[in-house]
């Protein structure tokens, strides 16, 4: 579905919904064609983000797979918060 | 301090203590010539994991680097519970 040169990439960031919402998101986008599905958490969502990630591979594994894990900081609204973001990619 | 053929290792399991003490940790382990702290998170500590990560690198950013983040799960008495480990290399 992507042309040859562009990767498409969805990015879901966890709030507060159910984690099997997000995980339902994943698959869907992952069926409609996207190349790149990227989980953020930030603050306490980074526990949850992981555990997503433990549920996506659970279901998705032979057609999924981790590229790469991103952590780090950033500034929001004036407060420094730790987040990760975990990239997977459609096999 | 190690010999050419083995880097030595420090892995520290995040518990319950304030970050500061885990934070002095890492930096007592690298003052003594550890090649690599590991940073294990296991469930809710995930997101301190990575909040110690951030610590750790506004006082150490110049003398050490992230080598690798692992994120997976594995079972504690009968309960699969997600993790990561952060590996640092002093540089």
């Amino acid at each position: 579905m992507s042309g040859p040169l562009r990767a498409f990439t969805q990015t879901i960031v966890l709030g507060n919904k159910p984690l099997r919402d997000y995980l339902l998101e994943v698959v869907v986008s992952f069926n409609r064609g996207v190349d790149i599905v990227e989980i953020m958490g930030k603050g306490r969502n980074i526990s949850r983000a992981v555990t997503l990630y433990n549920m996506v591979m659970n279901r998705l594994g032979d057609t999924v797979a981790l590229e790469n894990v991103e952590i780090g900081s950033l500034l929001e609204r004036g407060r420094r918060i730790s987040y990760i973001k975990i990239r997977l990619k459609r096999l």
